[in-house]
């Protein structure tokens, strides 16, 4: 990137189109990755290959663990770059490669069933090295299917 | 099953083919099922479809959140089955698409580089209803990769 | 009790009266329970001795944890009344010794600086053997201090 | 402290004065705080004012809590000052008022009876800005009561 193109809203659609085309996992997945206006949210519709529990035809927790991880990650580097001066965007661009995942608890509230499951995460602790998020996962009827906590390494 | 096939081998066998057999997201990650005298561990072979971050090919979070919740609640069954006399043991079948993870922990040590990751699982509390497990990955190396921590219910 | 006095409304103050008057614990940290209608949060005024970081005068991070695990055990029981038919509320009554924590988890979001701090909880997934809980911690200014999530026993 | 006594010896001593001696309610809690070699654990006899439950005399929860959360906390501070240079310990005690707990999962195993309380924590993850430890709870006969994991903040 050219010093010019360290604007928030570029890297902002850097950061998706990292964590949308240059992450297997989240296509193996089937993962979209819906922004509108100033949220974001992941989109999985059911695939048979997320099946876990196959007697009932329900998602696999570790399908749900997974997007749980990936909205909270997102959506803590998303909002570490709203809060970042454009002239120190170019060193948090660098930092990157080392954010992730600290610790997660996922609590599990009714199986997975559904055709679209959709992800939010919201920000409950914000600080300049670590945030934490709470993430939910609901299905296509606003069926409330799982809640995640997340802890997140910025820098 | 007929009556005579509820032996506590007989029903271990049939968990560990459902879990291996008919769970097509453990299927879609790889995952093989070892199981050796008295212990079950998970072995998952790198692949490039498992990558969650593309500049350091490490594991996505979500492989190493799903192979912990598998182990961990394979093992909680199991052990189940272990502590149930064999008269009690069709009554614990017949639970079976009925338990599941009711929460889970998930600490992020190190990154997810190697070329084999190995799942294990242990008991810290085992009840009739309720089992919460500690489990591990590690890669072929011995490089301690996460630790979780699953609570599941068992009827 | 007889067997008239297993009411709702009964067991409901009963449970309440023996956290407040027979839980020491309790009330060395100086916690009130206050019914309002349909909810019960906990109250506690600031005590020097509750501090747990002397430089900063603020709450020990034990003593949040505390708050947090007592508001949401006892909402756990309070819902799992509110659930049972009045001839089912003796067996219940009964199991009460047994009921208790199974895991939980605390996110610290800001100090616990304040006068006075307000534990409240609502139930994000009720069975008839578990009940999860999320759980808040203010200051009487609105501040969030803490969240927490607890598993509950209740058979 | 003048510039000498930015030893690793005199810091380590210095925390462990602070939690012990003004940290009023580790005072309330009767903790003691016992240095062995290379190792730290905390003690805590029993005392009527710590039940929870009175029906069967065991130990609040939140005590169980308070003692995990303490014990991983301290661990993780003196951890760090084992691995940070005499010439940057000043930076280290400057920064000692913001550290502080961001999240800990507990993991009640069985009911808190004893006579004595002994909390224990090792390291499992130790970065510059943030450490993550699992901590433990026995009684005087060895039973495991407890298990906790806790993330913190360094800097």
């Amino acid at each position: 990137m050219g010093k010019a193109e360290f604007t928030q809203e570029k890297v902002i659609a850097r950061v998706v189109n990292l964590f949308q085309e240059n992450m297997p996992f989240n296509q193996l997945l089937g993962v979209r990755f819906v922004v509108e206006d100033d949220s974001i949210r992941l989109e999985v519709p059911w695939d048979d290959k997320l099946t876990g529990n196959p007697l009932q035809k329900i998602l696999h927790g570790g399908v749900t663990a997974s997007l749980l991880d990936t909205i909270g990650g997102l959506t803590a580097i998303l909002n570490a770059v709203k809060q970042t001066q454009e002239r120190h965007l170019p060193a948090l661009v660098d930092r990157l490669p080392n954010m992730g995942t600290v610790d997660m608890r996922v609590d599990y509230l009714r199986p997975g069933r559904g055709k679209l499951f959709i992800a939010t995460a919201q920000i409950i602790r914000q600080g300049s090295r670590v945030a934490v998020c709470r993430m939910e996962l609901h299905n296509e009827r606003g069926d409330h299917i799982a809640f995640g906590t997340g802890t997140y390494m910025l820098a």
